[in-house]
């Protein structure tokens, strides 16, 4: 397992891109939108790992939602697991509560993702995760 | 720069050690008392950076007043810089609020430590530090 990427949730992502890589310096590597999510991201890299900028696109999307009920900041982290699918029935069955039955696959079949519920984490939402080879 | 840790805080650590080392299964590499922060820590290796657990020692530790405040969940995120110092220096200049005006060195020396503000980054209280070679 390795760390992926920690994702802030912030109400305006073009203001937000100005201090994570103007000020502090980082470098963007993305600037997309994941409709699956409704979420527009912006990627930087920090060694060999992301700062994953969210921006809801829609009041009924996760990270709009937690923006309401907590204010900006950190909203997941993610680890990067061999087999998303074989973690998560592990998970299963030691009794975690994911939020899909099975993985979703995202950004166009680039990733299949999952999470684990934060009453398990003692508060963190953990997203599981593996990228796919493309064929 | 390259992120260096997560960190998390928790009422109860060694309730919280049995969930990311047993049933998540990551690796448990360091459990220490930082008594400048006024914390227990746990520290578990995730690839080449660390998710840390942190449980106050005293009410009036900050890990205590955030879980009091917004519950438990991710507190910081950390990122190695080759300088802390000039960092510190660079981002004053660019008007960037730290917690401490210099640099200051936890556990034991081994390593200097700073903040920047969460109103500065959009919610994400971002710890900047470096690790200290030993003479």
């Amino acid at each position: 397992m390795r760390l992926d990427h920690i994702g802030v949730a912030v109400k305006n992502l073009d203001e937000a891109v100005k201090f994570y890589r103007d000020i502090l310096g980082l470098e963007l590597v993305k600037l997309e939108e994941v409709p699956e999510e409704k979420v527009r991201i912006a990627m930087f890299r920090v060694g060999d790992v992301y700062i994953e900028l969210l921006q809801g696109t829609d009041p009924e999307s996760a990270v709009s939602k937690f923006i309401e009920k907590r204010g900006e900041g950190i909203h997941h982290i993610a680890i990067h697991v061999d087999d998303v699918d074989a973690k998560t029935e592990e998970l299963k069955s030691k009794g975690v509560t994911l939020t899909y039955d099975k993985p979703r696959a995202v950004s166009h079949g680039e990733r299949k993702i999952n999470f684990i519920h934060p009453k398990n984490t003692f508060g963190v939402l953990l997203e599981i995760m593996t990228r796919v080879e493309k064929k």
